[in-house]
């Protein structure tokens, strides 16, 4: 279906505009991901927006084509709508602006199938949107199958995230859960937990990896707990020539996620 | 010295909002660093401000203590104002706030002396002050020696990359250069450039890294020019099992720059 929205007061531009909070994103199990290029990188993944918003009189895009199409073949609505409205609803005063609501993805630990990638990301308490994106990205160049996010994280549909994500949002699956949930599931079937640790650890090149190998990152500034440290099956340590906590967890991950993929590689290696 | 200023247009208020802005802090030769953390990080790598600024009233703490009595033993100002006013000058509206003054570093090539580290990370057109921080990290993490700058990067001494640093702004060299001049200057001595690099290349993986390795990382959007890559003595390149630009630029140059680290270290290795 396709519509034309020229009230700021049209229920539509109020739910839109409220998908850019948490606790409404919660209540209606949707998201916004705006930008031509991300709204590309979901449909060149199979996900269609469930709404395309855009401005009246934008510049064709045969890419925007492509989407409308989409959209209105799944049975999803066209949105065109004033500049001054579409800013109110993205933030940013950008008449060539495109948003799509999405609905959110399952994010329980029993939709992952952790036999589908060698790797997964696990980052405990990372609060920052900004460091969540990337760790998707980072998921994605390592090939991981996806990023569990234990205890309070950041809200990886929040705008913020999905736009560090740079659409990796689409390709990583995600799951939340509580270190009390994720322990005993991960005990469930095979898995080894490595963790990148400053306490008591082996050196983390060429340390034992196997796969499904979980990577645990902790928190930005506190790291992981001491407790969390003890479960992992292998600590491993980055070398840091510099002051003790030079690297962010969003890089750390990185470094240690490069080094997983190469051990696993590797002929004669652990896997 | 030891200041109270009380009002807006106390000219020392006005000059220091004004670093706020790239053209004034290139017209003062100074810039602003924010937090009692950088700060104290700042003067224990010997970096005393010339200017040390806090509301009055501010609850005591030993190691703003310390940083006043560095302050006025070299001949520094020491200035207490008013929480307004200091929020206008951090742009935060936290009373507890501090900010230092600091000469700006030289930025020529000719104050790096490129024996003094193994590694050198080099950033063309590098525009998120972030991710500017986030190398000048990497590199604090690695033992680098500093970063080089290349072409039109983002301003180093913006508040900006000086937070997203950590710190590591006051560990690491820092230089600006066009590759016009970079180059010339690279080749009149010994040094291996290194880049990595989504055209022909070998895995980064165990390349022949040597020391002095520098490590040069392209624009977040565009890459390295090409002309760039071919003058390079090694191309490396990274495996990526996602999207084609999955890694941002400081990721790629961190992932890199731990695999040179490695390489440079092993028994036998290229060093």
């Amino acid at each position: 279906m396709r519509r034309k929205i020229t009230g700021f007061s049209n229920p539509t531009v109020k739910y839109l505009r409220s998908l850019r909070d948490k606790k409404h994103r919660r209540q209606e199990r949707a998201f916004l991901a705006e930008g031509l290029r991300l709204l590309t990188d979901a449909r060149q993944t199979g996900h269609v927006p469930q709404m395309l918003v855009m401005a009246s009189g934008r510049d064709p895009h045969p890419l925007l084509d492509a989407l409308e199409h989409d959209v209105m073949a799944a049975g999803g609505e066209v949105i065109e709508t004033t500049s001054d409205i579409l800013a109110k609803i993205t933030g940013k005063s950008n008449p060539q602006a495109v948003a799509g609501v999405f609905a959110e993805f399952d994010t329980t630990l029993g939709q992952i199938d952790r036999t589908a990638a060698p790797i997964w990301l696990v980052a405990q308490e990372l609060r920052d949107p900004g460091n969540l994106g990337t760790m998707l990205r980072t998921g994605d160049a390592v090939g991981a199958g996806g990023l569990i996010l234990i205890d309070d994280c950041a809200d990886p549909f929040s705008v913020e995230a999905v736009r560090a994500s740079m659409g990796a949002i689409f390709t990583q699956r995600i799951a939340r859960a509580r270190w009390e949930e994720f322990l005993p599931w991960l005990r469930s079937g095979t898995g080894q937990l490595v963790a990148a640790s400053l306490r008591e650890a082996v050196p983390y090149r060429g340390a034992p990896y196997a796969a499904p190998c979980f990577i645990l990152v902790g928190n930005e500034s506190q790291g992981l707990p001491e407790g969390y440290e003890a479960a992992c099956d292998l600590r491993v340590t980055m070398p840091m020539r510099g002051r003790a906590d030079s690297l962010n967890a969003a890089l750390a991950g990185a470094v240690l996620a490069y080094e997983v993929l190469a051990g696993l590689d590797e002929p004669g290696g652990p896997t």
